[in-house]
């Protein structure tokens, strides 16, 4: 399993007039926490679209459990639970204190610039490896 | 069932660097389109929030078929299948021109302004079942 | 003087915990405003991005006269009042029924595709000649 | 004067198909300055909010001078240069490394929970003058 944990906290502008973050903004955060995974393992995103490789998200469900206001500090604990073949999916999940706010998972593939689906590059499965723990 | 119809364009902001729309203005969509289905029941959101009424969502999936892009004309129908007790789902499909592009479905609770979860309004249940086809 | 007009619903998303439209959703409702006017020139905005010219926002100005609130229905008036040259700026004035509520304005230049800034294109001034009026 | 740095970086969501920060982010990135701003004079803006007292942004500018980039480490000063009476405005640098990458300006007023104009609270003006250097 590769699993990773990243703080931050809620913006005025995640905020709707119900005085809670917008539904939308958990996909931001969850996007926040693959960019920081990718950057704990040496891979930076933009590294990977510069060499030609995409991550678009085909999948994405999200539950929310109890709401969140503004400048909540939020821990995201994004976790990998299998090896990526063609489609991979991470697991969210959003504490507030000791507390699980949302839960949530995004499925992936990897694209090359003509929008085909291609294998993960080698350079993201050894990163994988490098990281994982049984 | 009730069912509506609504149009938008992809707007340049919610593009990403990947030249697609990004994942999580679906959710906006699917959000704009409950509002306009409310706008054509006669009970605008801000009305049922002004009388104490709120519909968080609880739960939110999506399906990514095909890349949208910047400009591209939508249209989006949202469907209730069952009436609304406690809880209520509505699905949506996004096309353009006559393809889906993406599939989802929002889940929902009425509460009150202390975020406790009451029964919808009579208001909104008369409204569904005015507009409701068999 | 090239002048359009534009039309838009003020989304749930794009208010905040003060019950107002975010100070930032000016500027996109600015760009709509913008991408529409292209359109209504038949240049979209994605065909001058492709065929390698880009048109990026250098300065940004905006006056918050009367609060929006959502679902208010907003007209915005976008003007150039001088012809393009290197740099060009657009003014914008949204109002609510006949009320100004906003004003704003954007300077921009043209980019190629390494971010050198050139003159705009033929294409570009032909159509704001067709369509100015004295 | 008072002065703060924050630092942030730039999310995948914020950037458009141009490759760049959108020039709305920047309103967000200010504002998320101002926040945590407040957050330091140990004036939470969400403890304003619950005492009854909003700050608006009455007009804004913005200097777009480098394009700013995907994950991009930025630091924003922040700076208020004169004491607020009821109307204040603050001066913002955006910085990349050492070079300057932007720099923006807003202005504010303190309303009521009726929208009108009022002077700034005590707990406000007492808070500016403890962290004020001169």
């Amino acid at each position: 399993m590769l699993s990773f944990e990243h703080s931050l906290k809620v913006r005025y502008v995640e905020c709707d007039p119900m005085q809670r973050a917008h539904h939308s903004s958990y996909l931001i955060w969850f996007e926040e926490s693959r960019i920081e995974l990718l950057n704990h393992l040496n891979l930076p995103y933009e590294q990977l679209e510069f060499d030609g490789y995409f991550i678009p998200v085909i999948e994405a469900s999200i539950q929310y459990i109890k709401p969140i206001h503004f400048n909540d500090r939020l821990n995201i604990r994004i976790e990998l639970k299998e090896k990526p073949k063609l489609r991979f999916s991470f697991n969210y999940s959003l504490k507030r204190d000791h507390e699980i706010v949302a839960k949530g998972s995004t499925k992936h593939v990897f694209i090359n610039d003509k929008s085909s689906v291609i294998r993960p590059p080698d350079s993201f499965q050894k990163a994988i490896c490098d990281f994982w723990s049984p």
